[in-house]
């Protein structure tokens, strides 16, 4: 080449060299200036960052042929808009042509391309709201074809497709359909109608019923498109602890805008229903569900809301348990008053979702079997639209606790999980417990209700008991910080919650996997040492809270801290109830000695714990009461494990801090020194937990913490004199 | 041009142009990504754009030297890290050599250069938080110096050079000093530990106390950086209305954390100390301020916090006030109380802000009288280190008040401002009120109590009384929504407080099209009109609630809504004390015939409200009880004036709906939805009111509303029928 020519060629070369260079500093920028302050959650959309996987995408992906133009199609264009620039680094158009690399979305019945493909067998399979993603040629054309029965399915499909690019997964060959196992899939918030969250760690109630319906904020929709892109189909606005006012004609309206808000992203809204709200809001004498003025208040009341709100998904109800009112009050059983409101929104097809957490103060039994005790006898009892709502245990989402008896025994009656996704007993706003373990132990363990395999999964997704609906809903941790969570990693629960409702035969692994891609980064090294921390996380939280079995030893009201120590009017809500310790050993005895609590349980289950011999020890003390020189099968006495656990717990907690530490190149500043702090802080809550606890059963116990451990610093007066007056979520 | 060469150069345009395109794609669709959520306030740091201005700036600004190492300098350099890049759209580089283009920051003693400019007297007058910045020639380099006499006033200096260059101003040649005209430039948070916030209209405290000391929230430091880059000093961090709690040791902890985070941007901590505390925390059985035992209580407490906080601003006390406790419980007098708080820091350095706020139920006499009474005797009995903190007007921040008669009334205490940012009678959280005029119409009032032009203004600086202390204080409107205030537009008015207490010469129009720029966008027309609206938008609200000197006529409690119906047992928290309509008339006469509390003004400034017939009619009914058929002197009746002026704020309200619609193309879009949304309610509200207060003020005028002005919609049982159980802020 001649020299001028190679001269031009420098100079192009430059050129181009400084614009990329220019072009790389403001992507850069553009990162430095708007931290990642956790609000765009894992829909981050930030480029890819492997340059073949890039590459392949961009082949794949040159244009977007959208079929429909009904809301949900919208939010699809909208949300395609900000991903696929964002993900690919381009702008890609829409385009209403098929060229290589298009892809076709929408519903056969809006094109006449997709329906001519032959897949009615696929979209069978696919129902209401799954989709299919599938690789095909249309005229030649190497396309990508995203399609439902319904804009909800090719939405959930649009948001699968997106997850795929956001973990570089390859996309040259797909043939993906995908329907969820459970119908509904709900979030409960336990926000009250001033914005407190009870148990709530990451602000305040992210409604702001004040300015509804006129302000429409904008979490409103990122909530919607979030719950979307997971698969979550409603949302359960107020608090089971309800008041009534929600029901009034003014917050109808305010209810109705959150319905508008959220209706393109498939999302219902559901609320709590007081059951007195016929006495409060309606003035009447009585809330009796046999009551006809009662049923009239109601059928009126229903009847008002589905004229605001057409899709209004139903009620959640909190009755008879820790003070709130209920058809016991009447003489009624729970039945009767599931049956009433069954029957005023069964013409909307409305649906009741009634909670099975209740119990009496005055009912001297075991806390652990009331629910069974008041409701199996109610199987075959209540309305076809009406499903009994069942906390994963029999307590109250203890860090670990055995699934709940109900689970099986309940073949006429759709019941449907309640999982914590809040953090109430499990660190709450301070601490890394991924959850997904925690759900999945619960939904794999075995009813033995039809014989060996009708595992708790099986049971609520109805494929053991035939139900008529199924659903599993989350107890939200959302709230009004930016990141909506609090601690980062708490979104990682919200996320787990959607996708184990959609398909819980998903691994917490590849779970936490996906998460961490789209929330963080695709770096192999962060993805597996992170990943490993998620994983291990919750086991350490029992380890330093409540190993082998203890349980409900929280601090009181705010469930902040250890406080074994105490002991309240109300035995059931007292430390020292569930822990039994005394100088002749530790744990509840729930045998046939004791309580017998473990015969509310299918034998095949019951044998995990019966023997103290031969029981999984995870749960040794839920059901036993042992001396403290029981001997344990790695040897070591009762009191011994205790201790290992315990230091354990803390010695783990700094394992994380070391392997987070080592992340900071790898991820942005602002969530790595969050982490980092909170990290810290759970340190802190480990020891104090391990110190507390060991130094309280010590007094029992009356032996030595072994030589190899830490010595607690700080005396028992010391953390039993601790008081935290405003503690969150109480 | 030979033909090939042609060719070449029309490829390298289409590089560029290509790149070009990409990267103006890129810079679109960051901001795209991350819509403006309003977090980032003033400091948004978007490109300049004017192509010429950016030129120029290009020109001046290439490179920044960098003297000293203290943390102050090190939030400079984060500071300039992220906005020169911002603004210029190109790196600037830190460097040691003086170059063309060179930005010099810093004390003279930390640079030699610096120190070798001539610039002694300036920085005299810059005093010690004061700066200059000018533009030198420096060996021949044209350079830009940014100095003062302390590492605060050079970052005060860079945030006022960030200014110049966000509101697109020349810097071809600078030669500014500025000197802050007021010492003390504090917020009040009125936020609980609980983190409710009385008066907070923008969600929750921004302060999570259950976190600290452990996690340090971005939001503290970003807090930190917005009140430096406005001159604001100091922070009292908790209500008026105050917890003992906060002064334990925990707290304290978690106080001093706050402390080190707002330390490098010149940011002191004050706190709230209840009056009580010994009681409370100490355990004492009195808190009677002339004993002995809590005397030392305080300065044990005291030396307690100045071990974790050197720096400690001091206290902040509302005392028998409202019901809090004070030293009148125990016989003692206001100065009694606070000279004993004064005497415990003062070895610190420390000081106390007594409000003036003080008021009985007991007192049968006016309340616009009692603080006057309460306080002038007490002129001169106070230690130096005690100021007395008084709000603007007698009664409570209403939409209009006269100027609050103790300025010029206590020569010999230093009176410091106190303001309410935060909008609990303007509209809270869903009307636009921009309160720079509010702020000016009382700094600009002439007390006479030295003369006329003894301003507000001239007593709170101290240039009439020569004070030895100077303060204006703002109550904050800052919560945990996500854009901080709630209303985009309330940001102005945090903006406001802190400019006008570094200066209160300057005009609300200048301030308002500085906020503006930085906030929205440097766009012409945009400014015109939407300053057009800011200036009017106060005037706006005073004319559909309070016109023509009415006052504290809104809801019981939480303030929202017109209620002028409402008596309750306590006289002075009713609105029919304040209007005291009637069928002779309306009005609250404190003139000599009526309460006289008019007396306790100057003779110079009472001339301009005693005589109805020619006083300032936006204060008549303040002073005034005056027929229905009263001839305003626009020749209108007293009640024709009524009608008028509320249907005129309602007409402007649509005004201001018209004027910010046509704005859609000149922001982004979330933000102008938001504003849009939000003027909806505030025209609702405006309707509200005037239909409430017309419906209700006829019941005794029994005059017609004239036939030109829309006819309420509703009944007045209607409006009085209203409850708003969940207003925030209550």
């Amino acid at each position: 080449m001649s020299s001028p020519h190679k001269t031009i060629i420098k100079c192009i070369t430059a050129i181009c060299d400084k614009k990329i260079f220019i072009l790389n500093f403001l992507l850069l920028f553009s990162f430095l200036l708007h931290a990642e302050d956790g609000y765009d959650l894992w829909l981050r959309y930030k480029p890819v960052s492997d340059a073949a996987v890039l590459a392949a995408y961009k082949q794949k992906i040159t244009a977007v042929q959208l079929n429909g133009n009904s809301p949900t199609l919208q939010v699809i264009k909208e949300e395609l808009s900000m991903a696929l620039p964002g993900l690919l680094k381009t702008a890609i158009p829409f385009a209403s042509d098929i060229k290589n690399g298009s892809i076709l979305i929408g519903t056969p019945s809006a094109s006449s391309i997709i329906r001519s493909l032959g897949l009615d067998a696929k979209l069978n399979s696919a129902g209401e709201e799954g989709y299919l993603i599938l690789s095909k040629t249309i005229n030649g054309r190497s396309s990508i074809v995203i399609t439902g029965n319904s804009d909800k399915g090719v939405l959930y499909g649009v948001f699968a497709f997106l997850r795929l690019l956001q973990t570089q997964q390859s996309i040259q060959s797909l043939d993906i359909t995908s329907a969820p196992l459970i119908k509904l899939r709900l979030l409960n918030h336990w926000d009250n109608l001033n914005r407190t969250v009870e148990r709530g760690y990451a602000g305040f109630s992210i409604w702001n019923w004040h300015t509804l319906p006129g302000y429409i904020d904008q979490r409103y929709k990122d909530y919607a498109r979030a719950n979307a892109s997971i698969g979550i189909n409603g949302s359960v606005l107020t608090n089971v602890n309800a008041n009534a006012t929600v029901l009034s004609a003014t917050y109808l309206e305010k209810v109705a805008a959150l319905a508008n808000a959220f209706r393109p992203y498939g999302i219902k809204v559901y609320l709590t229903a007081r059951f007195s709200a016929p006495v409060e809001l309606g003035r009447l004498r009585t809330a009796d569900p046999l009551n006809d003025t009662v049923q009239q208040w109601w059928k009126d009341k229903v009847k008002e809301i589905y004229t605001l709100i057409p899709d209004f998904g139903g009620f959640l109800v909190k009755a008879n348990s820790e003070g709130q009112p209920g058809p016991q009050n009447y003489g009624r059983t729970h039945a009767d008053g599931a049956n009433m409101l069954a029957d005023a929104v069964a013409p909307y097809k409305g649906i009741v979702m009634w909670r099975a957490f209740v119990y009496s103060n005055e009912v001297p039994d075991d806390r652990h079997k009331q629910a069974f005790n008041e409701f199996v006898p109610l199987d075959g009892k209540f309305r076809p639209n009406v499903m009994v709502q069942v906390k994963n245990g029999a307590i109250d989402f203890q860090p670990r606790e055995p699934f709940h008896p109900l689970f099986g025994a309940m073949p006429k009656t759709p019941l449907m999980m309640e999982f914590q996704v809040t953090q109430e007993y499990l660190g709450q706003g301070t601490s890394m417990a991924y959850l997904a373990p925690y759900f999945k132990e619960c939904l794999e363990s075995d009813t033995y209700s039809n014989g060996k395999g009708s595992t708790v999964a099986k049971i609520i997704d109805g494929s053991t008991q035939n139900y008529s609906m199924t659903g599993m809903a989350g107890v939200a941790n959302i709230g009004n910080d930016i990141n909506w969570c609090g601690h980062p990693f708490a979104q990682a629960n919200w996320y787990s919650l959607g996708r184990l409702a959609w398909n819980h035969e998903l691994s917490s692994d590849q779970i936490a996997d996906e998460w961490l891609r789209m929330t963080f980064t695709n770096d192999k090294q962060f993805v597996t040492t992170v990943k490993s921390m998620m994983m291990a996380s919750r086991e350490i939280m029992a380890n330093y809270m409540t190993p082998i079995g203890l349980h409900h030893i929280m601090g009181t009201g705010h469930h902040y801290g250890p406080a074994p120590w105490v002991k309240l009017a109300r035995a059931d809500w007292s430390p020292v109830y569930y822990h039994k310790a005394d100088s002749a050993g530790i744990g509840f005895n729930r045998t046939a000695t004791g309580s017998n609590a473990i015969g509310q349980y299918f034998p095949g289950a019951r044998t995990q714990w019966e023997n103290p011999a031969t029981a999984d020890e995870r749960y040794l003390l839920w059901f036993h009461h042992l001396p403290w020189t029981w001997k344990m099968r790695d040897g070591r006495t009762l009191w011994d494990e205790l201790c290992y656990k315990y230091n354990s717990g803390v010695d783990s907690v700094r394992w994380m801090q070391k392997a987070w530490n080592v992340q900071q190149s790898k991820i942005d500043n602002q969530r790595f020194q969050q982490v980092k702090m909170l990290l810290a802080i759970q340190q802190d809550e480990a020891v104090w937990w391990r110190n507390a606890c060991l130094l309280y059963f010590q007094t029992f116990s009356k032996m030595k913490i072994p030589d190899q451990y830490e010595k607690p610093n700080k005396s028992l007066e010391y953390y039993m004199q601790l008081r935290f007056q405003f503690a969150p979520g109480n």
